[in-house]
């Protein structure tokens, strides 16, 4: 007996969601995706914006109705799309982050350090690949990139893919950043392919501006705001202080997947070893670590009696974050020796502990890279130029690389 | 030296949020308010409405910003509000569900049996007046209602308080039930104080007749939606299972507070002996609750060798629930009995194990009730009216209690 | 050679919405409709509400809008619905409020008392019909409720028509009157079709009360607002007054089609006499007709001799209105006679002019009304029952009709 | 007796809004304010975006709330700004538009060409400064740069100027064109005063460029639209044929105000000439003004005599509008006389006449002058420095002037 599917989904950024495809459907039901739910976007962004808790899961699934819209749009236009390749694609939108970790890019500076997110989503696809007996062959090859229909493929990945544009839209929803939103309704209705390339028709160049321009303040305004910053790169720290521990013996409190990836080096290697992980593998153990792994065992590791993981760890969890400075300069080695020596001073740390109450990176930032991922613009006689080609006004602002130096310590140097 | 401290706090629901008084900021900043970040506001309703992951400390903030909106618009009607009274009805506001655990209404039918959350607020309240010098006196006796200005009381716990004036506009915002939506600025607008007593003044009855049909809206499409009622109520399951088999001895993956908690019957007396809890009172480790205990925990008693356990576990966090079936009429015996014999053929199980695989029980909901606590209309003529009294029409189907029986148990029992 | 039309309109209600019929998009460009864009949707309104300036034409677009949508659900669930049919009914609901004049309900109780706009939009499409060469023969069918299916019929006219599920949204959105909103993607979700009549599935139950009472939310907070009461009350008289001077003799600025209609009394047969209007008949003439000839008239008339008219005029233009009382009970005959008297005093009017300064009436409204267009629900069981039989509650409240008096005269006569 | 005035009002756009000031109040009362309910905010944009048909009342209304927001916000930051400031810098911003006549690009190109709406709006506060005894003296030096706190004036008339914050984004907001908002609220926020200078604090930089980005998009998207452009441009060319015939001694239909306009050329000193119409100066004559004298006129005028009145006339009111041709290059001589040929061919119209069927003519947009009105930033080190200065990129594009060229002419000359 077929049971009765919901394949109406409620979403607060485009209404009604409707899943028209039942593989789509059962993809989304399987444990895999449904974790997403236990993982948010912006991981600890809400530290700062409040209303910042919604999850990997949403955007998938705001992703796949873009997609649809999409589709359906460049079918209208004459664009040639099989069902098989409709299918297909919206597969590989919906699982195009599923190997993200739980505040994944402290995750991957850490735990799984060197193994990008897009490498586990790919073995997470090819595994569910073998569970539906092989229907996600294609959504794989456009995800990879080796579909002879290239733009299938910027559909997924480009910059200027309905990935982007679902978030762009949604992390400005749910931010309150209202001005970070994008026209991704129109932006799609302008979409067409000319040369097996995706390109913009010319009346919605200014929305590719806006877009660019929009996707430039939400970096600063929220991805990078400076709190936020803050926070993640304690949160490095909670993690590789935690494994420096487990690797030395120390007991630490942990959920049983969680321990498994403190306890030793994870490399890209481990995650195909059968022999590792016990009875599961390290792929298996991945997909149980969510949020709540990280938050219960730091709310643990506060009381823990090594004092750079329980201050670290009462930090993230109660708010009491590293001041942060941030310049378009580097910091100069004399700003750094003196805030070194102050922490030495108070904690009576070793070179090594240094790293942990003194945190001194760079971030960078671009609106738009021109390169061989362009975006390119339907002129109206017919020719494709790219966009900082195809604009009234010289964009070349919007190809710079920005580069911002930053210091964490903690706030009690402040103070006299 | 003072810190910089943000008081500017961005809200998808109302925009900017400000803070204007340093005690309420020190009250936010606080671990007790700082954990409300970790408790989403309801709960397992995201199972269905996948944008719900707001939380209770984001319902606080915009319960504070409410408040403020509502005693500037009563002192410009001339209405008597001192500074210090602003200050304590905002903080009993900021504090009113400060007692809530994570999953709360589930875990009040499990783990802490028998003790309201508000119990739980009035505790969490006085031990943050110790530690703020008696700061909070007024906010407890206006939350306790021992406060001669009653009004008070009334904007923070009545049939029309500021409580309800956020949850359901901000509840309906992220479900995207957008038609559950509330006109709290207009109702705000229209607030009077007659005799001591909150009323609405007249040209604002169609408002809150809206009010309440929106809330009897969110109730049955949100609130009691019938899958959401299914998750909670195997939620409260998977919480007896566990403490029943702890109690009987078995070792469970658990936190080392929601251990406690499943160790023993917890019983009000237990949130005040100081015997219990090991080194940390029952209240302390109540607060170190939120949802990542228990969610970290089912993840690992998916695994667990008790049957039921690990399938009421596995089922809540992989989203396999429990069919469910609601009717306005009680279920008669016969079919109970039918589905119990159904389950002990398929499970083997016994007369006491049966409760975990049959849920039959029913709700109730009423949109308003008549009764001391009345929402008035300030009449035209200077009267006061009750709002039932008041109205155009008779609203007498608002004050039915309508009640609607539910039977829950594995999918499986549907299939031939 | 094919003009290029453009066929996506940008409504700030629904976003894009897409005309995909080309011969609607004829019927959009025809001067008949186009006439639309110069008539206000709601009059007067935009006197209390400054945001209100939306006019039938973005109504009749937003409709097509949501009958699309409606159509395409009902097909999607296995209802028979031709090509054909689409095209018609959704040339009926574009067509269904053609002829609406300037500020419509003045215009029916003063220049064309006693024909109601149904009448004259049956003439227009009939005319439309002709120039059209028969194709809106099926459409017409629909409108006058003649063709088979009659769940057309009630899709464009029912208590529950795709007219009052766009404009109770659209009006509530340029009001400003937010907690008026409806759902109607929601309800048009909810359609089905049972034994050739439209129901409402079962789960949607609670949308239809909640649109039920927003309904009667915007007629008493927006529609029947006491000041827009008085302004509306006020344009008829202006218009009486003039006819009055007019077919005296006197000689009035306006418009050559204006004229007209003040010169004589018009009656439905007037619409089809050729003999009437010079050159052009009376339907031509109406068509002519918009906000602009009223306006534009009364901004002259606030200069003539005739003290009444001057006063009148001015009065609407400058927003310097009647003082309006209401209430739920008649006023008194002493009420009355002291108002006459006063104004008798103050202006030295005679009996027959006592009428357009005194203006004394009654307005009523039903949310709902159980009579032979129903609204039905579609059970569980698959039994259709009344929404009134259906529901938890009782909600006889909605069926009952309200009615309430006021009175309108000169704020002079308040001041002592 | 006090009249009870309604000081609250529902805006779509900002929810609502408190008129705080009874000053302030009696000058929205006036005829002077009230008559901009009668002109639309963006004239003949309708045509495209038919949502747009809010206001220059709308427009007015929302920037004395957001000066209202701006002022208190500075207030709070310790700038000096006294009550009667606050007062006169809210009327300043009330009035500033309020020479606006109707279609008024079309108007100042036209019946009144030479004189630009500031030079109105300032005969117009003068002729209020009269009828309120003085009362506005200062609200008039702040608006004529005459005040010593110059960023008052800043306020009402800059590159970011509270008319700006309020017009972009209540015209993105009637359009539907959601990119095209602005962050207001946050841009106020942001606001501060350096050396008597408006600045932008550091952190709302990304707002500012934003803000730049969306007005450039609402420039080329909207009040540019092609469709747009060509709707204007045919109706200056009416008004422009309208004062020929007059002038010729022809019979127009056209309401007493207007006749006035159209039979002679009206400079500067026309306006302050008591001599000139009739009983009425200039000036009272143009405040009868408004779109409906212009939309009744063109209705008639498309069944005069003269064939090229008739043409325009009916072309704009039945939206047979010219097709047009937008490029970044000249047209070549070339193409021009190939269409003057076509023209003369096939209307037989000699030269005079030909420039009312070929529009030839370009227009140019910048997002940001550098000049003497800068947007400043005040940097976290306390410098100001100009937004071109202080951002991280180089944004010299939005200082360059785009200029298009474009072309209007029948659409039967496309059609062989």
């Amino acid at each position: 007996m077929k049971t009765n599917k919901k394949k109406i989904i409620n979403d607060p950024v485009f209404g009604f969601i409707t899943i028209q495809s039942e593989f789509i459907f059962d993809l989304i039901e399987h444990p895999f995706v449904q974790r997403l739910r236990r993982i948010k976007q912006l991981g600890l962004s809400s530290i700062v914006f409040p209303g910042v808790n919604h999850t990997r899961f949403e955007h998938a699934i705001g992703a796949v109705h873009l997609m649809r819209l999409a589709i359906s749009g460049l079918i209208m236009k004459g664009i040639e799309i099989s069902d098989d390749e409709a299918e297909a694609v919206t597969a590989a939108i919906l699982l195009h982050d599923i190997g993200h970790g739980p505040f994944s890019h402290a995750l991957e500076h850490s735990l799984v350090e060197g193994i990008s997110h897009e490498v586990i989503s790919l073995l997470l696809m090819e595994e569910l690949n073998r569970q539906f007996n092989g229907r996600l062959d294609m959504a794989i090859r456009i995800f990879k990139n080796e579909y002879p229909k290239k733009f299938l493929h910027q559909l997924v990945a480009s910059q200027l893919d309905i990935d982007r544009l679902d978030y762009l839209r949604r992390d400005s929803f749910f931010s309150g950043v209202t001005e970070g939103t994008i026209g991704s309704d129109r932006i799609i209705k302008m979409l067409n392919v000319r040369d097996d390339g995706l390109v913009i028709e010319h009346k919605g160049i200014y929305s590719i501006e806006k877009f660019l321009i929009s996707r430039r303040l939400m970096y600063w305004q929220v991805y990078l705001h400076k709190t936020v910053l803050s926070a993640e790169n304690m949160l490095v720290k909670v993690l590789r202080r935690a494994t420096e521990l487990v690797m030395q013996g120390h007991d630490l409190f942990a959920t049983p997947a969680l321990r498994v990836f403190l306890a030793r080096k994870i490399t890209k290697a481990c995650f195909t070893d059968p022999t590792l992980g016990h009875q599961k593998n390290i792929l298996e153990l991945f997909v149980e670590l969510d949020d709540s792994d990280l938050i219960s065992a730091m709310k643990q590791w506060q009381y823990h009696e090594d004092k750079i993981l329980s201050y670290l760890s009462g930090a993230v969890i109660h708010r009491k974050l590293f001041r942060i400075k941030i310049q378009n300069t580097p910091f100069s080695d004399k700003e750094i020796t003196e805030l070194e020596n102050k922490i030495i001073d108070r904690w009576a740390m070793d070179e090594n502990e240094l790293g942990y109450f003194l945190i001194h990176d760079s971030i960078t930032n671009f609106a738009y890279a021109s390169g061989s991922d362009k975006i390119n613009i339907l002129m109206k006689d017919g020719n494709v130029r790219e966009i900082n080609d195809a604009s009234d006004v010289n964009l070349s602002s919007l190809l710079q690389t920005v580069r911002k130096y930053f210091v964490c310590y903690p706030k009690e140097l402040d103070i006299k």
